[in-house]
């Protein structure tokens, strides 16, 4: 018996390190796209794109792993609850690391980087959308709920900029209407950022639930 | 040997059925709070309130069923890559039951409804999310990833609604600023409905996953 539980205590340590990995990895891509976007540094993009495998790979890891512990180790209650957790969350994380991609394929495509007040805004944005998916996974790591509600309630951060970023953007647009084009790809960069605030969120209350049992009771007031 | 096969296939047909059932009634919730909204219906918005507990119940006996079929029948290949699939789109259809949630929440706090243009754009931008919804769970049920990257592409229309109404609310309340309160109300509105486009795009990705065993080609151009 003491055997079984410490190999389902590597088990589980194991599988901790694989999403924290997999987190640190979505974060950098985070940062590293926007940093790219900035900056139009082509090669920092296509090192951001190259690692979204890296991160899928990862995935499939957990999976896997997952799968092994609960066959094998058959974890009860507070045990089992984080082996479940810890496969939704790569599920999510992963889809983080698909924005930072698509953040990344866009670097091409900016013309007149200087012009633009909202390339300033964006990487701002970023910062608090990339530091969530930090303290969220630390959250993870340390199953620390109140960390974990710390997160949720700084995605109405991230949807502020976005608000003010939009309307940046649009009026950008009508009074510039040759820059349309590079304006456009901005807001979708805005919406990717968004989006990643929106996902450290659902893993936040995925980590909630997996070091409690039970959701944020705050869940709900998310967007107010 | 063909007991197991049988009592597997029977596990198997419950825990989609499970699915099903869990993305039915977040369709259907979707649908009701757009309509309770547009037509200031607190009855019907406190029904979709209420539901949400039900697709939590839900989400949570597919973990269950789950965890149970990968510790009894030690599925292997591409079964275990449905039950994995079906523990993912249970978090990520869990999340929209919440976005219709947030909305009927809003119900009572729009005031002046037949002035606002965007009110009337809104349903239809919901009816495109709630028909994403129900289509990525046939081609689930149906294992078809033709039709789970149609499901990917309509999330552009999504978008496109998005934008549109946000450009709308921003006119509205420069030109009428006593209805500002009401205006971000339809705002947040708004970005939920763009959020369950975004959330059944995520659910199709992992139906292609779970039908092929690789994710769609164009899954990191659905924001164009």
């Amino acid at each position: 018996m003491e055997h079984t539980v410490k190999a389902f205590e590597e088990d589980i340590t194991r599988l901790r390190g694989l999403i924290a990995e997999m987190g640190g990895l979505a974060e950098l891509s985070v940062q590293e796209a926007l940093d790219a976007l900035v900056n139009g540094d082509e090669d920092l993009a296509q090192k951001v794109i190259v690692r979204d495998k890296e991160i899928d790979a990862l995935e499939m890891e957990v999976d896997r792993l997952a799968v092994r512990i609960i066959a094998l180790r058959a974890p009860m209650a507070d045990d089992l609850r984080e082996v479940i957790a810890a496969l939704k969350i790569a599920g999510v994380v992963e889809r983080i690391g698909d924005y930072a991609k698509n953040i990344a394929k866009r670097t091409g495509k900016i013309e007149g980087r200087r012009k633009f007040e909202p390339l300033a805004l964006i990487p701002a944005m970023g910062e608090v959308a990339a530091e969530m998916v930090h303290d969220v996974l630390t959250a993870y790591a340390a199953r620390d709920p109140q960390l974990a509600r710390e997160v949720i309630a700084r995605d109405a951060t991230v949807d502020a900029f976005y608000d003010s970023i939009f309307r940046n953007l649009v009026t950008h647009m009508v009074e510039n209407p040759a820059t349309i084009g590079s304006a456009a790809q901005l807001l979708f960069v805005a919406r990717n950022v968004e989006r990643v605030g929106d996902h450290a969120t659902n893993v936040a209350e995925m980590v909630h639930f997996a070091a409690t049992g039970t959701y944020p009771p705050d869940r709900e007031e998310q967007n107010p």
